[in-house]
């Protein structure tokens, strides 16, 4: 089948069947998915396009993250376009399946390559939608950043990282890994240090070396415990607020590992001492409210290690959504 | 075996062999199960009965609640009858086991009528004693408080929910299913919905029209975010105030899936952002606490999904120890 | 949406998306969701017809066997069409699939009389097609038999059952639950105990008053122990040569806790000392090559309880394939 | 409460509450508990005596097998008394449940002397019933053997054991764990190494060491490989004879860890390439159908570690009920 | 091979390979193995020795807790030894693996003699180290303190317990089980009851009992609803400062059942209503900062029954972590 | 740290400390390290080397095949070094564990080129020595062999495959997959079609087009169904004897998912119908005493997907073991 954005995007592997009649009330049955140019052109105005990123073979441990597209899918039908704690129906907004990046099975770097193209491409058709990918694990972040980058070049870019590391990792190491991305944006000279902002850091899962770097560069951190003291929306809404000042065009970016182990079996690198449920929904409310934020990523969530009911899957669905509910926020 | 409360109620399956001498220490060595009409005629002023209602065809998605009862029994091992906290020993209190509600395979009404009946016999032979039913699913709770309005036609009855569903479905969509309860109360006029009290409610676990539903009918509910900011022990006792003055017996439900999924690995329901275990203990001994507070369930926990150590089938225990604790405390 | 063969069966929830040119070559490719009339219309010669049947609120024990049609479907992805034991490949044969019966959550009666409608439907409509029921438990086997005999009611049935119980319990005791379907075809008169042919008991899995009711009623059931000293494939053709000259059609049912426990993590009916996989996909195969076998169910297989890489599932997908080799094999 | 076998044996810990009317059909209905002296001396000809022996703690690796006596008797409400290959009913027999043999925590020493005198005391209280040990680790054969020594000292005893390992281990080494029952049968003089028969050894399970010892004493045994060449039934039939010739009494222990790993979970020391589940229950069989086998065990089955539907509780239970199988063959 | 504090301690079973040229990063590069008497020699001033006691045949209930020394040393390769909230890098002081306490399989007895013995041996060589025992189960705590007793008899010795359980019991019930280190340490005088602190004691896991005892023999107790409501760092600075008036050295025993079940599904005694990570984390880093904490153990981890990403055994290390930083902010 | 052979393997991440005294019975005192030129110079005789090969993110599908050489190591504990079915000790081989070859995270091209030199420099340095490559996933069994060849050049090789798939996919659809060594070793020239012995195919598991290319180029392939009529060994022993009159070496290359699912919870590529524990071993036996194999490989095995006992990791390692047996039985 002809890919829509070709060559960048493979469709949906299935369409939900829609109910005849009756009104939208469950997440698969409101995000629509698109599969030809026709869909394309007659949606650009969406609010909101998310795309699968389905890559983990680049994670410096074996990872399934590359699952999660699908289960995130599924997942849709546990769930109510309709959120009560703000009385909001997400289903007002029009929303998009553009279907997963297409991979390769051997070349890593044609897989960044192909997530590059197809952000550049999703940017440049839906020029004011929310565009969310969902990894995957957190080298594509990246790549995401510089398709924006190579599709709105004149915008400055910054980043709301909710994440346990840095992911500065030196690239001559082992190339553009999950521990990478933002020294990958840095040396690229596609986002600056001092427009990052990384909210989550803590305990004993970063070297010294990568603090120096960071500090260096002039990346910003907030550590957990400095955020808790603050309060995590007090805290989000002050970095997005010294960001805007400073770039056009906010990217979000949640690496799942930044809770605490007993809420995500379905990460494993995430830790003992991360945040909580609720704290990491109300940081991802914010950051949604927040004007400038105009796509996101969920990174490094593995389905295959989730428990039998699916906790992690079902909490990565739930911050694609709550980021949406702050969207109709604003 | 003819059943001691003919023909509602079946026997417990075991009966524990107690230790000839010393105190009681442990829960299943208080507990007492009744197994002849001699034994109910002589525990009429049994402070607590226990029921197993071992229903879960009426669930709406698969589920294996029917469990929790055996696994609640035997989980009984476990506990202490001694509160630390309070330095209160339940064990002052007399406490029965009356069995389980007898069910029909492939007769979901005659299932319901069975606990209708049970729950009737329960409340006129035990006038004074609370009554706990465990579930089961959610159902249950329309037929258990049939069953208390049946045997005391004159008393006012309000509900006290736990939950992260108002329970308000159209019962002409799929019959007296888990997701109906408080409907179907409000429909055959037991319980008016400004006698119900909902703390819980958040996120994307109800559609909108259940809302609409909700504040036709007068409705109360409070959700976990508000709970939350105004402090649920302090939500609890406001709720019971308010109901105190309308009604005069309260039923409290609590459905186990009010719980963070992380907390309830046992409740397939659960969802990310509910309640975390110290904040549904603290809401459940304060409505044990209230004089009006006179039978309670708990709902919806499928011990087949918990995890090895069992975390969940722990908590539905210790939530009816704190409850009992609650109860002491009046 | 209007239910293609109104109102007897929904359409599936989703639709694969297929790849534009190249030949088919994976299972999900080859069969088709029909979910219009005019489908059904252009369709009517189709060699096969899957129809998925969620009903598990039937069993004795909790059952997640309803989830079965779904897991089903998703692991046909990782099965080709090709046999290569036989060199045979089953995308010449055309195969459909009609979606799932519509149940009901709490009326069970109602379900049943969905699955004879619509097994009376999809029989009478697709006169030639081999029609396979996927459960589900297996009181659906009663109710698609039924249909079937109410779409061809001039035509004597046999069945031929793969199994560790008899499945004649007494439905005076809780209705037509998974352990009855064989004597509800026998009292209902749709198919005589002498013309029912049992392979697979053993153990201790059955009481004796079943096999009493077996006797009385001529069922023919040849022990695990006798159907290996004889070999497998040599009993299952035996007895369709004795089934042939009795009947015109022959219905096979394959429930599928006659494995070994051991095989089948996902059927918790499953026993010690049952069968294993090469001994009962040699007995399906043998099955599917008789001519007069023209429909067929695969039950009791709950999908929620298989181990993390779903080697139960994949077992019975396998029996489905295994099955249609033997229909390619006539 | 006051032991009845004082101070051997601790009743068991729940009695089962019986149907008033219609016939034993489950296991759980058919074996009775003692509980009194009474019991005990009403009972004293009794066909089959089960006693639990949780103990564990003797185990070389950290063990959860203390655990199955209690799994075993849970396991009872899956089985029915009615074995169908042989159309045999066990309910025929009189069949008791002694309860456990009580254990210290930490005095290992102490656990194995009261095991030794509850062997005693129930082989001398029920002269001729059959006594089925369920461990705990195999550390407790020694102990039962010399229970069965010391209540019949004139009878000479030999012993079958289906095993993966010699467990001839030097008790010098870490005294009589569960690597040496064997050995401290021959060392104390209770059973003669040539009386003894080994079927199931295989693979890198057993050091050369320990081989040289079963030379040097004349221990028989029997490989896995060699007896599947000469058949499983053929080899314990041979082995029972020329035990017969030599020996008044046939003690028959079985390990579980003989199993193939994929069949035995639950048996953390299982391995691969060992039996298959009908081939142990073939042996089993077998066995009890020897007129000399008067007391058997089922040691080293860890129900912590089996998965979700217990295939090896059920397989260990099954076990039991295939050799009683066998008495009624006799 | 000879052990090099002979007998009392076998050397670790595995040594790192370490990188020839580049700094420490990963704790598993830190902790340096010693397994010869020169190495003792040598490292006599190190900062920090750690030492697995791998006993948990103790336990009352079946426990794997033996298995945690070797799954804490292999989670040494997910930790840095940089810790960023406080900028501390761990490599800075001299750290050493002085391997297991070598313990015995059917005798307890010499397994806690063994356990005294090496604790003596290690304060002995290793004056002014901090000395951390990983358990195993909890009676290890009674035999650590009895060793340090001896090795500085001058010293009056307090301890600090995080707990759900007083661990009070008789030791004439059962031995020296991990119920009862708290009052072997009173009873044997090496301990005064009025110099134990106990924090998070809770529900309903101690008898009346045990409690009555605490009070008549003056053991200080905190309930964690009395410690939340004061603030969990708080309350541990108060004990010990008053602690510290009253003995010269603090041990720190951290039994990991004060956890919520929720986060410690490795540890089968943790309960619903327990410590929370980080409320665990944060006492842990107050004790390890006080001057006169000179000792601890971390027990009662279950690796066994740990889930897939083992969230339990990373928490369990964490809490050595934490600490060594408490440790070095002094 | 300098690697030994430098720079193509990595020495192994610990080395196990060995006993002072008594002789070797376990397979980790037995297999050296090598971590040093030294050392390979003293061993060029050795009659066997291991080497790992952790790489799986080639893997069509998300594998943690590249955990398997840490876990196989592990796993050696728990086997002895004497095979008692053939009375055989591999203590008398010499055996060399090489450690891992190094894998770059993101440059799959690089870690097969990496693959290439170690297998060269194995088979350069050992010249008589047996080499296994512990995968990992299949892609790697393509590089191994093209090492050899580069080692020896003039000898012709031939390779015996088990298998439940060709291996012959398309290397430009998307490269050197775990789908393409056989194809790529004939397209590269190292190996002939014609050359290439498959046991174990069956099932629905390839499509027609890989079958017609194996015809094509002459790959020989016995399904399972056809070995098991003639016998697996009889098959293996004919498959070499035709292979052997044909090359001068032969390399076993052991795909794990040639097992049925049930055998192998490990490997989510296994299949129902596969081979069975007992089967997979005589083969490997069988090819293990032809004195024209010299090298082999074991792939495709998942250990993080593993059941709680590891019955996977336990049968993978036992492959190995067997496979020597084999050698010392020439």
């Amino acid at each position: 089948m002809k890919s829509f954005l070709s060559p960048t995007i493979n469709p949906p592997c299935f369409t939900w069947v829609r109910p005849e009649q009756g009104e939208v009330a469950k997440v698969h049955e409101w995000i629509q998915p698109i599969s030809s140019e026709t869909d394309v052109e007659k949606s650009k105005d969406a609010d909101f396009v998310v795309v699968g990123v389905p890559l983990s073979r680049s994670s410096i441990s074996a990872s399934g993250a590359s699952e999660f597209p699908d289960y995130f899918r599924r997942a849709w039908k546990g769930f109510t376009t309709y959120n009560l704690d703000f009385d909001i129906d997400l289903s007002k907004m029009t929303a998009l399946d553009a279907g997963d990046v297409p991979m390769h099975v051997t070349d890593i770097q044609k897989c960044h390559t192909n997530i590059i193209q197809a952000s550049a491409a999703l940017h440049t058709h839906f020029q004011t939608s929310k565009v969310c990918a969902i990894g995957g694990d957190h080298s594509i972040t990246a790549m995401m950043v510089k398709g924006l980058h190579r599709a709105k070049p004149s915008e400055k870019i910054g980043i709301l990282q909710f994440d346990t590391h840095f992911d500065l990792r030196d690239l001559s190491d082992h190339g553009p890994s999950n521990g990478t991305p933002m020294r990958n944006l840095i040396e690229s000279g596609v986002v600056e240090g001092s427009n990052m902002y990384n909210i989550g850091l803590h305990g004993f899962f970063n070297t010294k070396d990568l603090k120096n770097y960071a500090d260096e560069k002039g990346v910003n951190y907030i550590t957990l415990r400095q955020a808790r003291k603050k309060g995590i929306e007090e805290t989000v809404r002050h970095c997005l607020d010294e960001l805007a000042s400073k770039v056009d065009t906010i990217y979000l970016t949640v690496d799942m590992d930044c809770l605490d182990i007993a809420y995500a079996p379905g990460v494993p690198a995430s830790t003992p001492g991360g945040m909580r449920t609720e704290e990491l929904l109300e940081g991802v409310l914010a950051a949604g409210s927040h004007p400038k934020v105009k796509a996101m990523d969920i990174v490094c969530l593995d389905p295959l290690k989730d428990t039998l009911v699916q906790p992690t899957v079902k909490l990565g669905t739930h911050v694609l959504l709550t980021f949406l509910t702050g969207v109709m926020l604003r």
